[in-house]
């Protein structure tokens, strides 16, 4: 069995690991075997040393899906909830996954910045704001919106259940 | 069901490779989902940017041990092939594996350095004697063998049928 790569996109404080952490605990509960990559995990683990430059970012991204991708070739449903700021690099990924026979659901958690913002779970806008934190995505560095991803949570709209049953409706069809 | 973690350490061209494929392709024969892990994928696909330091070989190994226990996690049996020549570096990941639950596999690859140099597969050691390659491990660098593998291959003496043997009597142990 081929699990499959359920790829969480958004700004900071959009919902990414909420949503990945509460359909985690669904599948998990339906007997599948789920894996969540989040970033600060993937920074920790196997991007140590890389930056926050396009090039870094998408070295970071491609990281994130070769891993994800043996995971998935193994039968396991992964959870990546990761900026992946630049639209080439998320493609990239896709392809690769559809060249490997791996179903890829992108999800675009999306929500004004301002709304993430003033959510700030880890204090990151504060610090970035304070100039603490250069090349902050939102602010000073793009986020390229996916421009058909397979799922949109709305998460200044939608309540995490909604958004969780939509991505586990995704995952079925 | 837990997979397990068989890491293959030794000298380049001592045989880790070759003794990774012939078990996996024995191993999936009968029905168990396997990863080979090799030093170049490694590399290429969640080092590139470290180099041959100390420091950087051992956070090569280091990520080599987080990915093949998420794997190893789920079920798969990995195979590591990596020269991964520091034994607190490889220490480390055993621990981790304990902690995680995972049975760990140390596999010492071992033959002579004049053999391992006369073999050459990739003409390593020929590029390393011109000084082309500096802090080649046996060479410049140390390789610090294991005190107490679960399996030792001696290359020079044994074929890699008696090698892939043991390593899956080891396994199934």
């Amino acid at each position: 069995m081929t699990g499959t790569v359920i790829w969480l996109t958004g700004l900071s404080g959009s919902g990414k690991s909420t949503i990945a952490r509460a359909a985690e605990a669904e599948l998990r509960a339906s007997g599948l075997r789920v894996e969540v990559l989040d970033g600060d995990a993937i920074r920790e683990e196997f991007s140590r040393g890389l930056g926050y430059s396009k090039l870094d970012r998408d070295e970071n991204v491609r990281r994130a899906g070769y891993v994800a991708g043996l995971l998935a070739h193994h039968g396991v449903v992964v959870l990546v909830a990761l900026i992946s700021p630049y639209r080439a690099a998320r493609n990239q990924v896709r392809q690769e996954m559809a060249a490997a026979g791996i179903p890829f659901i992108e999800v675009f958690v999306n929500a004004p910045l301002e709304i993430c913002e003033s959510r700030d779970p880890k204090g990151l806008y504060q610090r970035a704001r304070r100039g603490e934190i250069p090349s902050f995505t939102g602010l000073e560095d793009p986020y390229e919106p996916p421009l058909s991803p397979e799922v949109e949570c709305r998460t200044d709209l939608e309540t995490v259940e909604t958004c969780v049953r939509n991505v586990l409706n995704a995952l079925k069809s």
